[in-house]
């Protein structure tokens, strides 16, 4: 495993402001790491709602099943997760570990086992020793703090090199409302999905509708458009818990995603996402590069990420960028096996800025000093123009690095 | 670039028989490669038929337009094939390039341009040097021989560490006819197309519509079940030639791929598309490991290949089997992530044979040992089975090595 920060890691870590109704604390269970953290615990304020957006996996880990069961609810008074493992391919011993868990934390905190969500993320296919949570989830409910942001995106870590937090405020009403998010990405990250593992807070009150609204609205060019590896995550979570708490402050209680009351907050919501998302794909596994994708002129949006897709998760395309080569060649390639309408003739390709290809071949003022040097970048831009329609997409990933094979080669044992 | 063999070659070279009506000559044109041999001339005799299977890409290469173009007539004279340089994303000059290539050939072996076949493999989005071929095309076509099939096989290499040839025999009527295959791979491999470039030759008298019908069945279940990357060439040809000299030896002339008389060589047809493309995953760039995953029980055959797909295209499952780890985690989650039919728990997963997890879970009489054990092998069989419905199918792969990371990120500069 990486030890190493990923030299992509964000320079600066914001403060963490705390979120009325909202209490953290971390613990070592000793699931499968040692001298490190391994489990959160959230407790939310009564009347806290929540949304989410699972995996689509088909064959999704227990705690998928179980907050899928308990999202039609809407209301939520603890969250639970853990890493090192994801609880996943677990069959019936999974369900009962889930139900175990739900329950410790239930009998701990005094609230409903239904308002318990939980998240695992680790390794899949093994039984997760959940009577492990024992011994830590009274010592969790009476240590739980509002200022513990960064400690409990720690704990949620696997082969992440950086705890992931973002923050930002909004003003509703005459309130200053705050939304304060954490992640784990790393490996096993495609789009069309949620990732691993977010979870969002605020003390905004905003109904169940709301905030599961403004949730689907955003998750699309945020979440979903990060791709690591193509890998789509058994466990992928992503949680919005909204407790309300600002309504003292005036905040008006907003019952509709599309209240115009929430303009501001809806914003400051998609910077949030925005930077969790991005930070996932800065920690791609053994990544050297953040690589941004953006496919314009494209016949609609859904052709343009499917383009943008099929471009961030070729394997070929991925090692060139690990190699510094503005390999445009590879780059047709992808275009060509999306499958959606293009045509090479018309094609145009940039790297960092730098036109290399123009309507379908090399282009003239092709300067290979001038590409190699923006290729050293440690972000680097390719944009893809199809001429095709006026539709455009954007996907975040990372390149693909001896790294990333050394990491995943040796993961498991 | 590797300069190693594939420690998966094969050990044993068949000899390679002469084919009544071809003709192979290679040469020297320093296209991109020092040193070696990288065009590749077929002649063949009046009468040959000729059938193709092209990459489904969106960005084919300017060889692949004059081919498909081409291929409607149904006859050809000459196979023109150079290595280095894949004449693809290179616009009017590429196709300037094609007409001149084949007004070259087609002088020097007095037959008509529109009976020549092209393919190129190499680099994409470079003008191809097509003048070069002029140095060489006249000495081609004057040292033309029958028996030159690994010579032949050796000039089209890219990244290939090792040359690709088979060879079977058939009974046609009371001849026995012959047919010979030669193929490269290594990179930008991918299922539901040809594969980057494979000929194969027969002295059967079949027309066009048995070779094509012939060919249309085969290559579904040989190259078009195999992928290295997941990546789709803009080059993918599979080009059989017909000479039908073979009649004059009182093979029957076939007119339908159903024709009842084709049965032995159908099957010695299958023979070589499945020996040749089982060789190009053999030589996936960076492979140790040759992979075969078989999905059964699954609603249909275009749902278990999606899902044999799926796993076969993974990062996570390839570095794992790199890593010799029976992740069935990892295989779990491709199985999620293809979006077909399956029910977590009712999968059942083996690696070398050994059932690795039953039902939903880990098997109970799992051994680590054991299965560690048959990890270490050169050839892997992953099976998987759903629990859906009937149907069933069969991928070729390998594994993702940091080599294959290597030779990637260090190919065109």
């Amino acid at each position: 495993m990486s030890t190493q920060v990923s030299p992509l890691a964000p320079t600066h870590v914001p403060e963490m402001p705390a979120i009325a109704g909202v209490k953290l604390a971390t613990g070592a269970a000793g699931i499968k790491y040692a001298g490190r953290t391994d489990v959160l615990l959230a407790l939310l304020d009564k009347g806290t709602a929540v949304a989410g957006v699972l995996t689509k996996s088909k064959c999704p880990s227990a705690p998928v099943d179980w907050c899928r069961a308990r999202l039609k609810r809407g209301t939520a008074r603890a969250l639970v997760v853990n890493s090192g493992n994801a609880n996943a391919f677990t069959g019936k011993t999974g369900r009962e570990a889930t139900a175990f868990t739900a329950k410790l934390a239930s009998k701990a905190a005094g609230v409903s086992p239904n308002d318990i969500f939980l998240a695992s993320t680790g390794v899949i296919g093994e039984p997760l020793p959940a009577t492990k949570f024992a011994g830590v989830m009274e010592g969790l409910v009476s240590d739980a703090k509002a200022d513990y942001w960064l400690a409990a995106a720690k704990a949620i870590m696997t082969t992440d090199t950086f705890p992931k937090v973002a923050t930002a405020t909004a003003k509703l009403g005459k309130a200053t409302v705050t939304i304060n998010g954490i992640a784990k990405g790393a490996g096993m990250i495609a789009p069309d999905m949620a990732t691993m593992l977010a979870f969002v807070f605020t003390d905004a009150p905003l109904s169940v509708a709301a905030l599961s609204g403004l949730l689907k609205a955003n998750v699309e060019d945020t979440f979903n458009a990060v791709t690591v590896d193509g890998d789509t995550s058994t466990s992928d979570t992503l949680l919005a818990f909204a407790t309300g708490a600002a309504a003292a402050q005036g905040a008006p209680k907003i019952t509709r995603a599309t209240d115009p009351r929430l303009k501001a907050f809806a914003k400051a919501f998609n910077t949030v996402l925005a930077d969790l998302s991005e930070q996932i794909a800065r920690d791609g596994e053994g990544a050297r590069k953040l690589v941004e994708i953006v496919v314009e002129g494209a016949v609609s949006k859904a052709s343009a990420r499917r383009i943008a897709r099929s471009i961030a998760n070729s394997p070929l395309v991925k090692t060139a960028i690990a190699g510094e080569d503005a390999n445009w060649g590879r780059v047709v390639m992808a275009v060509g096996k999306a499958g959606e309408p293009a045509d090479r003739d018309k094609l145009s390709i940039w790297f960092g800025g730098i036109r290399v290809a123009h309507r379908g071949a090399r282009d003239p003022s092709y300067d290979e000093a001038v590409v190699s040097a923006a290729m050293k970048q440690p972000v680097i831009s390719l944009k893809v123009a199809l001429g095709m329609g006026k539709a455009r997409d954007r996907i975040l990933t990372c390149d693909l690095t001896k790294e990333y094979v050394a990491i995943n080669g040796d993961y498991r044992s």
